[in-house]
């Protein structure tokens, strides 16, 4: 699992939609392999139903499936792990309840909560807002100096988050990002399919990119 | 803790308070043997916190410690079970997660409901609402009916709940009940030992009625 995390240059994360499950689908099958869902205002019924269908269509495709939050939803569909915003339960508590195998993600908008996540055996971090969101109205953007700070200092994966899109992703890209997560560039997209394909080309030009870099050192 | 379960006539179930753990020692010290920690707003960092708290100070009295619908939560601080509504996790998937020994609870507003919660494995079930109440806006009373229902039929320990207070508490006996679950009564009250000392007497002369009506049979 924590290879098939290193691995992933793309991470899905849904928002509440009618065609979860076909948008879901559609970023499959155009190669995404990481996919967290977070669903904060449906009842435990219909999270549990659309967390077990998601899961599901996942390891289908062999893609990774992570749930937000609720670490009883991740083992109640056996996910692969959970992503925890910094007011979910500690990484600790959590990797007790999920055991070893599980991955654990952490949001992080400073270097101090990076090292606190860190500290705490996270296997990946988000890291933002890069950009102001609807999805986080109350939080104001990091911006581009924690990226570069997570750019240097991370020794776990980590993904730029936070109003990404294909129009600003190359600016992402250029401030140290190698791995961004998106909610709404695609999970609002009308070809959810064409725009994974192409985060994932431009993300995977730019790690050729980086490959070519190190051999050159 | 089925025992705990079937000797307890009381059952506070909490609500948002800045005087939350004040309140529950007062209802401990009067008596109180069951709590359950119902919070649907906070965040989880503030959740874990009181739940540990709670838990904690049940544990101190020898209380029968739930938790209202997480049952991640509860795994985390240990408690004695959870509560689950009709829109929770399902009974089967929440007994797999926290073992055999923990207690679950079901909330049931109709004989289909009740049936359904006793074959999926319920520990006890919440009967109601009895009486329209702010904590449960959308529903409308079940009413005395489901209640002689549940006195007649439910092979599993019930409560009564929904907008019993020391005024209504003697119709509710009246009409079945020998167990009831409060919220606002006690925790709204201004002094929250007294009025469960007063709910433990009258629960307890019902009991001791019933008793020896068992006995003149
Ligand atoms: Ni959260």
């Amino acid at each position: 699992r924590l290879q098939q995390l290193q691995n992933a240059s793309l991470y899905l994360v849904t928002s509440p939609s009618e065609q979860i499950l076909a948008v879901v689908d559609a970023a499959l099958q155009a190669g995404l392999t990481l996919v967290q869902y977070r669903e904060k205002t449906a009842d435990d019924t219909l999270r549990l139903t659309q967390a077990q269908q998601l899961c599901q269509l996942c390891h289908q495709y062999g893609a990774l499936f992570l749930v937000n939050d609720r670490v009883d939803l991740a083992l109640a569909v056996d996910a692969d792990g959970v992503h925890l915003g910094q007011q979910d339960l500690p990484i600790a508590l959590a990797r007790e309840i999920l055991g070893p195998q599980k991955i654990i993600g952490r949001s992080t908008t400073n270097p101090e909560e990076m090292a606190k996540a860190i500290a705490e055996g996270a296997d990946y971090l988000g890291v933002g807002p890069v950009y102001e969101t609807p999805t986080k109205p109350n939080k104001t953007a990091a911006g581009f100096d924690y990226l570069r700070y997570a750019a240097a200092n991370s020794p776990i994966p980590w993904f730029a988050i936070g109003g990404i899109d294909l129009n600003n992703l190359n600016e992402v890209l250029l401030n140290g990002a190698q791995r961004v997560a998106v909610v709404r560039a695609i999970m609002q997209a009308e070809q959810p399919g064409m725009i994974t394909r192409q985060f994932l080309s431009e993300l995977g030009r730019q790690q050729r990119l980086l490959d070519l870099g190190t051999h050159l050192i």
